[in-house]
């Protein structure tokens, strides 16, 4: 259970968390990507109860990444479908993947491959990259506070 | 508080969501690729309480992305450093980060930019790229299951 709000954090990467939920709506917003749509296959893939599900997927509609529209088919379900904000995840959630897939694969090999649809290959890693489109080395990537943001109230004691 | 062991499951996305362990553990990774190495730090960065931080730093020890060493400045404190799994966690926390800066920017601006070490320049967004590294639209990115992998249980009832 979350037991503060990151919500008032300034940083993107925990206002992003704030916002996407939990672990489940990672697993959720996977499953969309994939091509489920519907409660009962989000329940189904998931195996989570009801209620939690309910919620997520209700958290997910409110945040803006999910939106409910009527059933392709024209049946009376309610599909759930990636808004553009949803889908601008595929990259944390490719990067997930291939990092999973190198570090921790199952024993069977990974169950999902990501694919550029237009050469049916295996698409290279999510990296950080110069410019021109080149991948750096980790090394010479660099996070830090902007310069508008209040020092880290750790980094004075460290000095 | 997770209800069920992603573990078992064969999906690297929900593998290396058990792995890494919770959202704390990614604002731990986070504050240690800013420069925070002690369990001092960590607590006036987040916040949180000692018992589950140091769960949060055992579990990421556990499972390889931290290790502990000894302090730098020849003091008698651990520092706690990224492995090489832990480094490579990168493009998913670069990605939070840039998706958080698009759709959920705090309204003074984000506290953290990731800029390309050797121009001093932002790093250009993490995304999906083609062979020759040019940005592919989303559209063009397949997330499929493996060939070797079961079908999703939910996949017959949608044909």
């Amino acid at each position: 259970m979350k037991t503060k709000s990151f919500s008032d954090m300034q940083c993107s990467i925990a206002r992003t968390l704030e916002h996407v939920g939990s672990w489940w709506s990672l697993l959720i917003i996977r499953d969309v990507m994939m091509g489920a749509h519907r409660f009962k296959h989000f329940e189904k893939s998931l195996g989570i109860a009801k209620n939690t599900l309910t919620t997520r997927l209700a958290q997910l509609v409110e945040g803006g990444i999910l939106e409910k529209v009527p059933a392709a088919d024209g049946s009376a379900f309610d599909e759930y479908v990636l808004t553009e904000r949803g889908r601008e995840l595929a990259p944390v959630m490719i990067a997930l993947s291939q990092w999973g897939d190198k570090w921790v694969a199952h024993e069977d090999g990974p169950s999902t491959e990501i694919i550029d649809g237009t050469t049916g290959k295996r698409l290279p890693r999510v990296w950080p990259r110069r410019e021109n489109g080149e991948m750096m080395p980790l090394s010479e990537v660099s996070m830090r506070k902007a310069d508008h943001a209040p020092p880290k109230n750790w980094a004075k004691e460290q000095e």
